[in-house]
């Protein structure tokens, strides 16, 4: 496989238009609230979306630019490996946010915890269930001992 | 955004070369390894990821041709939004699975709880932390109510 495409199913609306002041993951944006339009011809795939509490949303970091290895995450001063983090600067530029499901309007998810830039291309909706997703007593490698006062006034960014 | 274009960063080894026979979910999957082989130009970013016991690997499902907005999950026999499931049948053929993370061994991770078809591309490896992604009581769509014996027998596929 040489390269692989990838095509926007819709689009992210956020208040967030800046980089610097965006939250850096949905755990220090709870208030926040967000928008996954899907386009018209994607949308009878949101059947039965509704009944999860939390969704995962796949985007493109669409205003990442760089490429970097090893990075300094935004909670901690030392550099780490890029698959260490969840830093936008990766190989791949892409990411995602595990969000509360506020409710369907049309053709679009209502959701909180958006620490997402606005205008973001939205490639996939997953949902979030107990049975796949929620590992109990997990190592959490440089996250370990973090500061939480700290880590929420970093992760937050304001 | 036109289209966005995904690059491998290695590939998956497992021991899993039937799609019919391959579990669904790492939970279905404890006891089948695998490798993350990564390619020698991206291998400085593994750095730190070891501490982690948990990761997220994401790769194209590249065996799979259709593209659906309804499909029966591999657990129900009931028709269901493309969004509300795992299915690789979905409009951009990306998946992930948290798998356990054995060790590293030179620019491979070994883990344990693979449900990935070998040869699998790998596009990105995300460490999986409490912090971000263990959500207490979240509502579990079409997913509550499930038998789990038949729910375990459905999703190891034997």
């Amino acid at each position: 496989m040489d390269g692989f495409s990838v095509k926007p199913l819709g689009v992210i609306r956020t208040p967030h238009v800046d980089k610097g002041k965006t939250p850096i993951q949905p755990c220090f944006a709870g208030d926040f609230e967000g928008r996954a339009e899907i386009f018209p011809e994607y949308a009878e795939g949101l059947r039965d979306v509704k009944d999860f509490s939390h969704i995962y949303l796949l985007y493109v970091f669409h205003r990442e630019e760089s490429e970097k290895l090893l990075v300094k995450p935004f909670l901690q001063d030392a550099e780490r490996g890029i698959f260490s983090t969840r830093a936008p600067c990766r190989p791949n530029h892409i990411g995602f946010s595990i969000v509360k499901l506020i409710g369907r309007e049309g053709n679009a998810l209502r959701f909180s915890g958006a620490d997402i830039l606005d205008g973001t291309p939205l490639i996939d909706i997953k949902p979030y269930t107990e049975l796949f997703d929620r590992i109990e007593g997990t190592k959490n490698g440089w996250q370990e001992g973090l500061d939480q006062r700290d880590a929420y006034r970093r992760g937050r960014r304001r």
